[in-house]
């Protein structure tokens, strides 16, 4: 029995369930989960440690790549399982225990995870429980639909748990460009010149006697949530290739672009699924996740090849996406999340990076993470990895939320996760700022009349010329600059009456 | 006449006035000028434009490696010849006409403003005003104290205007390393993995075609305006060192600690004059300014070596460093900003980065350079190239300015320049806050009780507890997290009487 998947006869003994190898993780440990964006998650752990929560006190620190599914992050949150959390998470359950305080959230750049634990600057992996498609027979891992922190977890912990699961197809072997950095000192420069280029091994490289346990599991990873487009998503989309084109009629770059990276989320797929529909050519991508619309672009030929880190689609896209694996097999490279958000690669390649902000202000400060300002939604993920070195960084929101009652473009951000430095281009379904080479003084009125909702452009405009007044670099008026969430909270809605 | 400082004998008829040289200069061009932190600034061509602007209309954009000496950035702002200013300033009267917006200033990463520049982001120089201690045979430029952007806007440019500066030593020739990056795409990585490495050429390579015009100068750079330490700074040193001994002990680093950036500004230098009492040898730092304190830690034989784009000292080390000129030739290494900055090179070397903060919040998030929210100081210079991309990023600042009036410890920052995300460590006269692995709640408390000054943490505390009634990841009551800033302009003081 699953010789194709544990090609390590000696290894069939660690074979046990997941209630047994739950025993290997104590009160207090640090475990590192793989799972990024709910692709490649361990699906049976999370229940067990539930399960064990119990009859006995359990209250781990929980390092994943990034969001998990198959609501296990909000099952160990209301168990009480997990105590701190980072870098990232996207479960309603678990984002209102980070908000009441139960449990300690680190929001932190997805490159850097990989960094500090390296460094000694996190405390050390105890376990990590990881899914894999199979294990070599010298005891590499080969991970499923996304490498994330797998590698970094299964390397640097004491003791490795992995997760075959039997629905990933095996052909999945190959997909994966496992490399990371040394430790400092005596580090080399990352090789990777090109999206496409390979440089590592196709499994994680791990000792035979580490790994402790090894679970058969056999349930799908949860399908994407994203939303489908709609009319709002499609003018950011044409807005966005509009711009482009006027890139490539300037000189700066050609129509293959620039290889492009797309957040997580229903606005940054809406946006890259409207490239269906340009002119550009012989695009690659280079980064985090693969949503539907990178799929339909390779399936169009516009996309030349992908590079990622996770591949997160909907159900039918994932049916046709297995069906057609061999199709994909030299157009998309799995790599480790700090690869695929390095800065070091994001500068040399150049990257257009597409991000999407909760909220931006007038001066081009953008907020991903914190919803009025104090509570977070899902954490600021790779956006400031891809923002700060791309060499276009747009970000993109819809011009209201909430029915209008809340505008996306405000007098300023209550919580700041990318500055203006971070920030060339803002887009709404109204329109885009390009904001090269701009002072904060000659942004302002570029983001209030193309960005914001016509209905909130007078409020905007009367906050700028009140804060003119008091002159500055950066001028605000700062006794009034979160009246608005005030507003908001006391008559249900931003807009003034 | 000048034969060592001008190889080439065609280039003699080049030789002129400065006044003639700025006809080459037309309203409305942009010029790009050397100079960084007060080093290697062309000292000529400022007034000539001042002057020219007496009798026409003279209004430039100007860019620079960073902030220029002799008081030109002012003259030049109070002429008028000045009407957009990029990447950085640190000059009184410059910084008044920013903030009455007469000047547009664009405040940027100074790794960044080369990478615009190379991908037409940014318009393109029209002419480059370049300080030099000579012109080799081939038209090669070789910068005298600084190198800044002088590389990218002498190669970019299309005219070039030399200033030869007969005070600065040609024994320079030898300093500087010349390496940029090529265009994207088909870029390779930066082929420097040590401090150390040279991987350029000693002069800037620049057709001679292109150069239009030489003029011959003889002042010298401004002396450092940095003051000396004082009791706060001593402490603040204090702390730091502290930690760092915890560090090696810990085992996360060696006794030569990781490479040591510092900023400009009179703390940091009073803090890395503090390391002479230290116990670390071996040092190496990879920074953007050498500061005096520099120089005295390689003269203490603590310091191997020293990497950075500029060196601006007092005058009296400014003497002493140049009679001992040869001492230095083998340990100083002056790269272009592009280098000393780049995010690749920065996450690659690991360093220890240590900058000045304005004011901090007590969440992490930092302000460097807008005085109460709105005005101008500065700019965000290095600081954020080095927090984002080292091992350890430590931000310094008294704990209180302006006689006890502001605390620099506030409930929130009203302008970052660096997230909570980019801040391992604060420090101020009162002590130290490791705040790597923690969440924002875990976070305040030690800032506010670590490193506010006594007199207002009670008044921290009660925003604190005040908003974590609100609850969330990051808790704030908007309404009230600037009041301070109102108190002080109200009262005088940001204390609660
Ligand atoms: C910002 C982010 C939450 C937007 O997600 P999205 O699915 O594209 O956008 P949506 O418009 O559907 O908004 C999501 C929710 O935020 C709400 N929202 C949007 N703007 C808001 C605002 N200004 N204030 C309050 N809520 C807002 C929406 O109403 C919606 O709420 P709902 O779930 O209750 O309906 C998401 O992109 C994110 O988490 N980004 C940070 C991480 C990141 O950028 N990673 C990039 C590399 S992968
Ligand atoms: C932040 C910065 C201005 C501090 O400079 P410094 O010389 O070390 O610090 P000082 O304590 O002397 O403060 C400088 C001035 O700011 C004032 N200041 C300090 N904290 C303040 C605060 N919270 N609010 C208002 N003013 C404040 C001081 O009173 C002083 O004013 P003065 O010149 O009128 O006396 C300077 O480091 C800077 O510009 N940093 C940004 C760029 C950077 O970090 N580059 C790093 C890579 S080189």
């Amino acid at each position: 029995m699953y010789e194709q998947r544990i090609r390590r006869p000696e290894l069939m003994s660690k074979v046990m369930t997941a209630a047994q190898a739950a025993r290997l993780i104590k009160n207090g440990m640090t475990v590192g989960m793989s799972g990024f964006t709910r692709a490649g998650d361990a699906k049976a752990m999370p229940l067990a440690l539930v399960e064990r929560s119990r009859n006995e006190a359990l209250a781990l620190t929980l390092l994943t790549g990034a969001s998990l599914g198959n609501d296990s992050d909000g099952m160990m949150a209301n168990a009480g399982v997990v105590a701190r959390r980072m870098p990232f998470q996207a479960d309603a359950a678990l984002r209102r225990k980070i908000n009441t305080g139960e449990v300690m959230f680190i929001d932190q750049h997805l490159s850097e995870t990989a960094e500090q634990l390296r460094s000694g600057d996190l405390k050390e992996i105890d376990v990590a429980v990881v899914e894999a498609v199979a294990i070599t027979a010298d005891g590499g891992i080969i991970p499923s639909m996304s490498v994330g922190n797998t590698a970094t977890f299964a390397q640097q912990a004491r003791q490795v748990i992995v997760e075959i699961n039997l629905s990933a197809p095996l052909a999945l072997e190959g997909f994966h460009d496992i490399y990371l950095p040394v430790a400092r000192p005596h580090r080399g420069a990352i090789p990777l010149l090109t999206p496409w280029q390979r440089m590592g091994w196709t499994a994680i490289p791990v000792h035979p006697d580490r790994i402790a346990a090894i679970i058969i599991t056999d349930s799908p990873d949860s399908p994407s949530n994203a939303l489908p487009p709609d009319e709002e998503t499609d003018a950011i989309a044409r807005h966005v290739i509009r711009f482009l084109e006027g890139e490539v009629k300037a000189g700066r770059m050609g129509p293959e672009l620039r290889p492009l990276q797309a957040g997580i989320g229903t606005i940054a797929n809406a946006v890259l699924h409207g490239l269906i529909d340009s002119p550009f050519r012989n695009m690659t991508m280079y980064s985090e996740v693969l949503q539907d619309s990178a799929i339909e672009l390779l399936d169009s030929g516009q996309l030349s090849m992908a590079s990622a880190s996770s591949i997160t689609l909907s159900a039918a896209m994932h049916e046709k996406f297995i069906r057609n694996l061999e199709s994909y097999r030299e157009r998309i490279v799995l790599r480790p999340q700090e690869i695929s958000n390095h800065p070091e690669v994001v500068r040399r390649l150049g990257l257009i990076a597409l991000n999407t902000a909760l909220e931006f202000d007038i001066y081009g400060n953008v907020n991903s993470t914190h919803v009025g300002g104090t509570h977070m939604m899902n954490g600021i993920g790779g956006s400031g990895d891809f923002a700060r070195n791309a060499q276009l960084s747009i970000f993109v929101s819809k011009s209201v939320a909430k029915g209008g009652a809340i505008s996306s473009v405000v007098p300023m951000v209550p919580h700041v996760d990318h500055t203006e430095h971070d920030v060339d281009v803002l887009v709404s379904e109204w329109g885009l700022a390009d904001l090269r080479g701009l002072a904060p003084r000659e942004r302002a009125p570029l983001i209030i009349e193309n960005c914001a909702h016509p209905d909130y452009r007078p409020q905007l405009r009367a906050y700028l010329a009140e804060a003119l007044k008091g002159g500055g670099q950066t001028p605000h008026v700062l006794e009034q600059a979160f009246a608005w969430y005030g507003r908001y909270k006391r008559d249900g809605s931003m807009l003034v009456k």
